[in-house]
């Protein structure tokens, strides 16, 4: 499979050659008639994904970090998450309690006429994905889209991503080669940096995950919101990822702080979802110790290639923007590297917010470009206390962190107070963390990948953990259905065993 | 409280009286940052609300049936679900489980970090109601979407309907008197029949429910999605609720079937969301028999005030267009009632489609006219084979009924396969019901009253039930923090007892 690296991505022959002869809305349709394994099958499917990766695990990230520049010791990782959570939701699938099936038997204390209804989730059908630049892999053509897609028993076409087209072709082809050509469709571009995604939004399309930009989750948005039928769009876009330090914290520890956070800019590059774009330092002895360390880091760090020419290009024309916002310096450039892909990592600064009257902070923080993601190895650094996050970050975002010294820190009681109203100054975010960095995701059932507008336009859903699945189903309830006909899991003997809710109490029993 | 009735709904100096001076972008601001009860105290303030309204049910009634020409028979079941939903609601929150808890704590076995990572559902502020036309009280003031709205821990702020203002004002006058201004804002009309809702999409509205037609659901997104940050709109708007007879049932008791069909159609005169709007009825001695006595039913039925003389026109025009649709007679009119508000139910037929060739059936039902709701008490009878459905009705719908002869029927087998992708024929509904009518909604977990659009803009939501309280909710994740600074629905000792997940199992117990 490695000869598949040689093919030309403009070749119009060959485009979509992996599995949809031509991708329209015949095929769209045809996927939505195949005959979907469920139950144990489905997630003996979602194995035999797994496996087949597993079996080309050096290719697969060989081929990856060729294309993307990132490393081999980033995207093993990488690789463990995909194969991880392909596994994960095979248990899920295979264990089947994931529907939510809920039975009301008729009783004298409804609300309403007493029908015996009965509700689990159903798949929404054919779902495109459009992968991700920075996680080729874990938000590639089998991540956690796909993987949650399949899993919810919806055919999956993936667009293929300019930045990895080689690595996109070798993972689809390890997924038609292990479970053939109907669960996983793959969309070549018809030329090198082709970003198009009219071609994917066809009738027979029910839904669309996207993880990419801000511009084009919008357009997206837009082409969608053009269609007959909506369908929904789960954008996974833009996000600065704010960091508080308490005084308390950056006293005892700045150093250490400063060390820590570097390590998230600098790691795959700053280019991650979850990148640290904004720190809060407070004013002080601390505080100065913990830029100054941070500064260093930065200034220390080597130049690297960046996922793509234009991702660079992006990169190296938001920092400019930054940099010409009013009261905003440039604290410190790591080394260069040269060529089309090579950066430079960097921190800017906006001092001492914390001395300016209330209309000069609104005035600084009003700027776009100081609220928007830098993509790529930049942070900015606000000198101002702890609860000024409010007038400096409105907006959404996938994360929050607070750096504090332990649960008794004075600064942290009015940012972490779960009875203020819709969660405090922390509602930002679909993820609070305390004394951490917002990189490294869990995937696990409590985990929210997520967060309020631009973060993403659907903050009531999670991209990672099994509640990912969600998001390509609607539930469908089913009123006096004879038992013989009902999807067998809401059936009296409930012969798959899950875990159900009956008038309101989870069990596993059979109704007698 | 009666004399609100005299009031003019123009009168400027007066609108917004009740809780809202006016209602700005500043007090929705404000709305943000009240202290909204939790647990036990949020269950005592929406049984408080209960109680008010159930000491006030009969000055409630009989206004809402001056105002609307819906009969007192037909408004107190509606207030007894009204009054019931609050209370479920009530109950609900005071248990606390639904907030959808959960704990993964670290483990080996963990994907990714292994964070102490801890999730649960939050409100997302303010939301704005735009009730409904046709239930003033189930889905007026205090109906299903302010209720949960409240539960979530949501401010509701509700637009007065043209069509019932004096019922709206007298709901919002007893919620206010029983706990005072803070929870429920009510918007009065500028003039008497304004749909405006631009000014109730200020920045600190963070959701909107909508019942209504599909263009009122269309220009809302519209406003909405022009916001610099858009807010989820949840939108009920047209459904025709497709009724399927086999062959079976209408010979064995295509009469019944009829009378129960006839008293669908004319309960509350068809102004209902679940009104049967389409009856397939195959060829056949039984299926004329159902026809026939349902064309006795509907001619033999009395006229009756509409509840807006422009709902009465829009009712008109409607029956008007989808009788000059190609292929379409009208098969019976009942009595007419004069006046501005009157009106007569009518049945309406396309005959024979089973004869057809299939590009005449795709002819006929590609006119849009005959796929879009009559709101109103108008059915329009298709003479044809049940799985004709997907060539018939391809549109998304809150509810399909299917008429069989029991689970051996053989017409049913198709119709009603589980295993097929997606639901199979029926996949087009929120609910499919076996052997009654769509009318007549229980309140229950397992409901689902949504479906696909245009029943509705979010087939992944429910607007009835308990699950409903979800739309008004994002999920928080929290990780690694101290217990203590925990909401308590996550903290070690479950000091709420709520039903939570820990690493996957659902507990009540607490973490040691």
């Amino acid at each position: 499979m490695s000869t598949e690296s040689d093919q030309s991505a403009g070749d119009h022959d060959t485009a979509c050659r992996h599995v949809l002869p031509v991708f329209h809305a015949t095929h769209a349709a045809r996927m939505r008639t195949i005959d979907f394994p469920v139950g144990a099958e489905r997630g003996r499917l979602l194995e035999t994904i797994a496996s087949a990766l597993s079996s080309h695990r050096d290719p697969i990230i060989a081929a990856a970090a060729d294309e993307t520049a990132l490393l081999p010791a980033e995207l093993a990782p990488e690789f463990d998450r995909m194969v991880g959570t392909l596994r994960m939701f095979s248990a899920l699938v295979a264990d089947g309690s994931w529907v939510h099936a809920a039975i009301d038997t008729p009783s004298g204390s409804a609300i309403g006429p007493t029908h015996d209804v009965r509700r689990l989730l159903v798949p929404l059908g054919p779902v495109a994905v459009f992968s991700a630049s920075n996680f080729p892999l874990a938000y590639g053509v089998c991540g956690g889209d796909s993987a949650s897609a399949l899993a919810a028993g919806c055919p999956v076409v993936v667009k293929e991503h300019p930045a990895h087209p080689r690595t996109g072709r070798l993972l689809a082809d390890i997924v038609a080669a292990a479970v053939g050509p109907d669960f996983v469709g793959y969309l070549e571009n018809r030329d090198p940096a082709d970003f198009g995604v009219a071609e994917l939004l066809v009738p027979s399309v029910c839904a669309v995950g996207f993880t990419g930009s801000t511009g084009g989750g919008a357009a997206i948005q837009l082409l969608a919101s053009a269609a007959p039928v909506p369908v929904p769009i789960f954008a996974e876009m833009g996000s600065v990822n704010p960091v508080i330090v308490t005084n308390a914290a950056a006293e005892r520890r700045g150093r250490a702080i400063a060390d820590e956070l570097a390590d998230s800019i600098l790691s795959r590059f700053g280019q991650q979802c979850t990148c640290p774009g904004q720190i809060l330092v407070p004013p002080g002895d601390g505080g100065d110790a913990l830029v100054q360390r941070l500064a260093e880091r930065i200034a220390g760090a080597g130049g690297r290639d960046m996922l793509a020419p234009w991702i660079r290009d992006a990169y190296v024309q938001r920092v400019d923007e930054v940099q010409r916002c009013r009261g905003v310096r440039l604290l410190a450039r790591g080394r260069a590297k040269d060529g089309a892909r090579g950066a430079a990592a960097c921190l800017l600064s906006v001092d001492d917010l914390y001395i300016r009257p209330d209309d000069e902070v609104k005035n600084v923080f009003s700027q776009d470009g100081l609220r928007d993601e830098i993509f790529g190895p930049a942070a900015v650094v606000i000198r101002t206390f702890p609860d000024m996050l409010g007038d400096v970050q409105p907006r959404g975002s996938l994360t929050v962190s607070v750096y504090a010294d332990g649960a008794d820190d004075p600064d942290v009681e009015d940012l972490l107070d779960p009875s203020a109203p819709a969660g405090g100054s922390l509602s930002i975010a679909g993820r609070v963390i305390f004394n951490g960095p917002p990189t490294g995701v869990r995937v696990a059932t409590a985990m929210v990948h997520g967060g309020p507008f631009p973060a993403t336009n659907r903050p009531d859903t999670t991209a990672v953990g099994p509640r990912a699945i969600e998001r390509w189903c609607r539930p469908v309830c089913f009123q006096n259905c004879p038992d013989a006909l009902l999807p067998p899991e809401l059936q009296n003997a409930n012969p798959r065993g899950i875990l159900r809710t009956l008038n309101g109490v989870p069990t596993r029993d059979a109704i007698a």
